[in-house]
């Protein structure tokens, strides 16, 4: 990859799902909430890791699924996250280089192990969580790459960095240094119980150091404290160059100063799995970004992105993104007139 | 009621509907397009409305319906419109006065009857319909009480007065005697083959003549001729001082100079016939506008008065819309912070 040909480094905590099937009496046996995500220390992972069922391991994390989206759109990506030496963090790295993204952070000789969400999947489809964020919260200024980080056009950061002190730094380092080389930053609030964390923190990002936000009505809606999308998106119009404000099927809202763009949802045969759909629709949304699209057809690439990967089960595309964003924007011209 | 006390005047077609249970053979027969709207003349109104099984007639138009809705909402209206000394012509003015809007345009003592829409209900609950717009057309400048016209705060027309030439003066006329009185003056496209009729006209109104614009999808992107509804929202924003686009489920968007509000659909318990929803949602609108509500809340009302007249057949609400709106803004203000 030569110097000048990256679109997005993301920089995110570095997790592998490991996925079983449960009964609703293992999930309350548990104490885990069901249907959420709760954090989890080594010991509860440990027990929990063993009390689970037969199961099935896939590298994730947020903006590492959206990373994966980016190469399946055809982007140039890197990634900057922290795993151990370990089995897991080999699947990891191996899972997120065979789509084509760049993973050259070296891999931590000591401390926690790498990073694992268990997904306990109930027999009505639904997904319970604990994620043990192990090494990923570990992630430290001296562990990003800022030549990487200077030859992006974006540097893409998601608000789960800022639940351990160190990455919190490596956060602000990282977008400090994209700046300083002219380059954009991009960030995802990543859920709401994040923004509820953080919301004063992510104030202050999103008034002055982050270029392009997404967030979806639940996380906006929380860092504004508000009750309505309406009122979040008065809030936010001005305050980053860009923000893209998710809804599910009500589609996004795309905002930069004056500009006001309604993209709506793109059309599912079926509704499998949500889990990753805002990561694609933000996959969607940088490359046509750094590919210079107009925002709503950025927009339209995210809803498209977006629309894939809950047709079935898992947080990554199963069809060539690029090829489903490709026919969208040829029907629309050829309808056009 | 006082001279400085009314809030809306509307000038539109005064039309009565005739509704029928009809078979799909019957309006294949008198070749109607299932589903649509046809203008009709006198021969065909008389051999369609004899070929009609036993019908119910109630008052419409869609000025006459927003008015309606506003009085239920508990706004001060009037009404200009043209009807003949006939039965049906009674009927018109008995319905609206009994809504509680001012209706004193004096009765045509000749020229054609009354206007009436033959509604055809078939099985299926579609509604195929032939308007024979009668007198209404010949709505002229002469009809219009410009004193009237100059004590309300919103003067609101319909696009359909476009279709005939002396009511298309009528138009020009009152929307200069509310501008010269300091007053505003809100348009409805009314429906996509009036603006396909009437696209130039149509945008020089808009460009320097309306001051509200009321549009769904279908009629703002027929329009400005463009395939999306966000090509259209770019060609309308900073044209008028406030546009309200609506979109079925989708809800609508006000736009006003920067502003930009996303007004979410009010939910539904069930659909059962939306004839009558742009014409609600308009009387909420204007209602709210009127009281000096936020155009968030103006968008509000209209959302929650164009559910009410979806949930039951006929074009004009069943329940007070007063009782409706103070519902849901008192239910939304409870819940916040």
């Amino acid at each position: 990859m030569a110097d000048h040909e990256l679109d997005v480094v993301g920089i995110g905590n570095a997790i592998v799902d490991v996925i079983a099937r449960a009964d609703d009496a293992t999930i309350a046996e548990h104490g885990l909430p069901k249907g959420a995500m709760t954090l989890i220390d080594a010991d509860q992972a440990h027990d929990l890791y063993n009390a689970m069922g037969p199961a099935q391991e896939s590298s994730g994390g947020s903006v590492a699924n959206t990373m994966a989206g980016l190469a399946s759109l055809g982007g140039r990506g890197a990634f900057i996250g922290k795993v151990r030496n370990d089995q897991l963090g080999g699947i990891f790295r191996h899972d997120l280089r065979a789509t084509g993204i760049a993973f050259d952070s070296p891999s931590a000789e000591q401390g926690p192990p790498t990073a694992r969400c268990l997904v306990f999947v109930t027999p009505d489809a639904q997904r319970t969580m604990a994620t043990f964020l192990g090494i990923s919260t570990a992630l430290a200024p001296e562990d990003l790459d800022t030549d990487l980080i200077q030859r992006a056009k974006i540097t893409y950061l998601e608000g789960y960095l800022w639940d351990a002190p160190p990455a919190k730094e490596a956060f602000v380092r990282a977008a400090k240094a994209a700046h300083d080389a002219g380059k954009r930053v991009a960030l995802s609030l990543s859920d709401p119980f994040c923004v509820e964390r953080h919301r004063s923190s992510f104030r202050e990002l999103v008034e002055g150091h982050v270029d392009i936000l997404f967030a979806n009505e639940h996380e906006i809606t929380s860092l504004y404290e508000v009750d309505t999308f309406d009122e979040a998106l008065q809030h936010v119009r001005g305050h980053c160059e860009v923000a893209a404000l998710t809804r599910s099927e009500k589609g996004s809202l795309v905002l930069s100063g004056d500009e006001v763009h309604v993209v709506d949802a793109e059309p599912i045969s079926e509704l499998v799995d949500t889990t990753g759909a805002g990561d694609m629709y933000a996959a969607g949304f940088l490359h046509g970004f750094t590919q210079g699209y107009s925002l709503y057809d950025c927009g339209r690439a995210g809803a498209v992105s977006a629309a894939e990967v809950v047709t079935h089960v898992g947080a990554r595309p199963q069809t060539p993104l690029h090829k489903l964003v490709a026919r969208e924007h040829e029907d629309r011209h050829r309808h056009h007139g």
